[in-house]
């Protein structure tokens, strides 16, 4: 499995991913699931991506391949909006999936993907591609996205992220978002991808978190006491709870 | 879906369920998912269940109906441990499947259990039994057990949940998964359904919280508030974070 999260924000874009691949327990890889297709001084595109693993590596292969190539409808740095340029990546899907798809079953051969970026003269924009290659955009009144392994991080992120965080709070979010779902789950693992964005930028910054980072200690460690301490914080039910 | 928890402790067990049915959105019904099988002095057997209406009913009512029959191996009141008790609840629930399935299909008829009890000279213990109809036991290394939508629920319980918890703590514990489980996710809903059973004793208290209740908007509340101070104090992320 796999766990990626997109957030938007007024003040930008906020996004991880862990770098757990595996076929089985056996076969399990450290792989990069976050990639920067295109940044220039007027343009910034990201992808994340959640599925099988020979799928989402031919589709951000092929559209990297395609980048400067000009051929409208191919290359990434051409969309004029991030909405086509989700297009072409659930394009890049299907015809990837139409390629593939046939040897690789009874297997999964399905993807999702991420698409968020900034082209100058529009907000930053945040969409999902599903693996049917349709996809959704997250808005004001849905502020982030997930694929893959995404239900251990959600609660964290429903009572705590807003719209009008900040980039910082956000980017704390994530990583709380993260932790609660590599403790649960041991398909998703360190290190974790970040990219933090700020809109009108062109300048995404990355960074890679391992397990001895020291933010990550930190921040995890003082969450686990925190919060513990709140629930024995908490009052007992009493015994005429109804 | 639904949200069933069964949590094994030194002290006893604590049992909950949330109360929500759907078939698609509109037919939306409040349902029970706990049902007390068997309580005498000497004998304590509770059931919890998720999946196909239809199946899971079926399964309770024809336990129930057996009960007091006499009948080995149908009469829950019989049993000479929880052992034998899950595996006469997977018998069921095969017979159930192999009669109704084929007329289901291809909507899903299979459905899971908790089943949980004491039975006098024995300690407490704690089955799930998979739609297979086969079974698993909780144990002091892994001392919970969850069906339907468990993911929402269980970074909270792998976090700071213990053998050891006293059933009071266990208890708050349990109704913050569901708590967790009702914000992000729409098919599991309030009332929820608490059993607290304290070992040697063959006295389960039942409580249902409806979203109104004193107790649950107070540790809702407070934990709500606790964990957004508790996000605030937390350092964010330095900008030199790699």
């Amino acid at each position: 499995m796999t766990y990626c999260l997109g957030i938007l924000l007024r003040a930008g874009l906020v996004l991880a991913s862990d770098s757990r691949s595996n076929a089985g327990v056996d076969q399990v890889q450290r792989v990069g699931k976050l990639s920067l297709l295109s940044t220039s001084p007027d343009r910034f595109i990201a992808l994340l991506s959640a599925g099988n693993l020979a799928t989402t590596q031919s589709v951000a292969s092929e559209l990297e391949q395609a980048m400067g190539s000009g051929e409208a409808g191919a290359d990434v740095a051409l969309t004029q909006s991030l909405y086509e340029t989700a297009e072409l990546v659930g394009a890049k899907l299907r015809q990837v999936l139409a390629r593939d798809a046939a040897y690789v079953q009874p297997e999964d051969p399905t993807a999702s993907f991420l698409v968020a970026g900034e082209i100058a003269g529009h907000a930053p924009r945040l969409f999902q591609v599903y693996s049917a290659g349709n996809f959704i955009e997250a808005s004001e009144r849905s502020c982030f996205l997930q694929i893959g392994e995404t239900k251990y991080g959600k609660p964290i992120l429903d009572r705590a992220l807003r719209l009008d965080s900040s980039l910082e709070h956000a980017a704390k979010l994530a990583l709380l978002s993260f932790d609660a779902t590599i403790r649960s789950n041991l398909s998703v693992g360190m290190p974790i991808d970040l990219m933090r964005y700020r809109a009108g930028s062109f300048t995404p910054e990355v960074v890679t978190l391992e397990e001895d980072n020291r933010y990550w200690r930190l921040l995890t460690d003082a969450y686990s006491r925190g919060l513990s301490e709140l629930v024995d914080r908490l009052p007992s039910p009493p015994s005429d709870l109804g």
